[in-house]
């Protein structure tokens, strides 16, 4: 076991270094987002709400990460935003080395990208992109024990988008009392409530144009 | 990458050769059911309608994989059936040697051995863990791309619980498509559908009660 504990933390080490140096060519440019959700939570149907919002006035460019299939960076690319897609081959999470095999793609460096991780709550939260921040994405249907079941996750957030509350009145599900866990998790965690409309993720769209500034400033 | 791929390999190789070991212990007495899907696709839902029905005339035993909690052995227990727990500490999938590890902490050798596999449509689809077939719960609220999304989970499935269908009149979602795509990737795979009451799963439990009649002949 500890063969393997040592593997790990060499592999997450090699990650961490590849990270800084694309940390480092983001850096007071482009805000960078690495969104994590379980498969089928919405990941890229938040990315449908929010922009074509963001690009009436900036640069927006999605990378796209799926085991096989290129089925999600053809959506985002219908929005006329560059989109590069990064096929793991049966890889469950994204790693800094295929965002840096990929980065030049996307042509000029935008003001934001959002990188669409694997769809999975355990791996992805362990491997840093070279982002400003992740951003979890949690649908209701999932069900109300998914913060304290996968807390990693929620701990290296900064954001979680409460997805799909139009369904709440369908099912039972306590939305106060999750989005207390998840702060019990990572108190300064900012939460959005997402549903179909969307108008209804106009307050994530808000927010990112602030953290985009911040960046800069 | 060839250094990662042959890793990879002989990590694969050993899962193998224990899980061969444990098949062996299984053979002829204990049908082994290994259960996958996405975090919230209800997988521990599933087992809460079929188990109480299954006791009534076989011995049912369950496994637990957990990322870090023992909140689905928790719901297992309450249904007076033996429940163990594996907290895989971060990983993202169960092995074989974690089984081996804890299958004399169940007693006897039960006629239906559950083993809930972590919240995961990806890593688990590559470990055996001795079981006589995999059964992926796919729910509807995940949308309808999954299948086509994560090929590998239905192609190594035998059966797909469809779970959550009492929501498809709030949605869109073509099930009979979907259900097609599933059969595209593996032909011979069963289907089934059940929505939120406990009666939708009885045609799961017959399934899976001729399936240990089928191992034991």
């Amino acid at each position: 076991m500890n063969v393997k504990v040592g593997l790990k933390t060499h592999v997450l080490e090699n990650n961490r270094t590849q990270a800084a140096m694309l940390r480092e060519k983001f850096a007071g440019r482009t805000l960078v987002v690495n969104m994590t959700g379980s498969p089928g939570a919405g990941k890229t149907s938040i990315l449908e709400k929010i922009i074509p919002e963001l690009k009436k006035e900036l640069q927006v460019a999605v990378i796209e990460g799926d085991v096989q299939t290129s089925r999600d960076a053809e959506r985002i690319a219908k929005m006329d935003v560059p989109a590069v897609q990064i096929n793991t081959m049966g890889g469950c999470h994204l790693d800094a080395k295929m965002i840096a095999g990929c980065i030049d793609d996307i042509g000029d460096m935008p003001d934001i990208l959002f990188i669409e991780n694997v769809g999975n709550l355990v791996c992805p939260a362990e491997y840093d992109l070279g982002e400003d921040f992740k951003m979890t994405v949690l649908s209701i249907p999932e069900g109300e024990d998914k913060p304290l079941k996968y807390p990693g996750m929620f701990r290296n957030s900064k954001a979680v988008v409460m997805n799909k509350v139009d369904l709440l009145q369908y099912m039972p599900y306590d939305i106060d009392k999750v989005e207390k866990e998840v702060r019990g998790i990572q108190p300064d965690i900012h939460i959005f409530r997402v549903g179909a409309d969307a108008g209804s993720a106009a307050a994530l769209s808000d927010w990112l144009k602030e953290e985009l500034q911040e960046k800069r400033r």
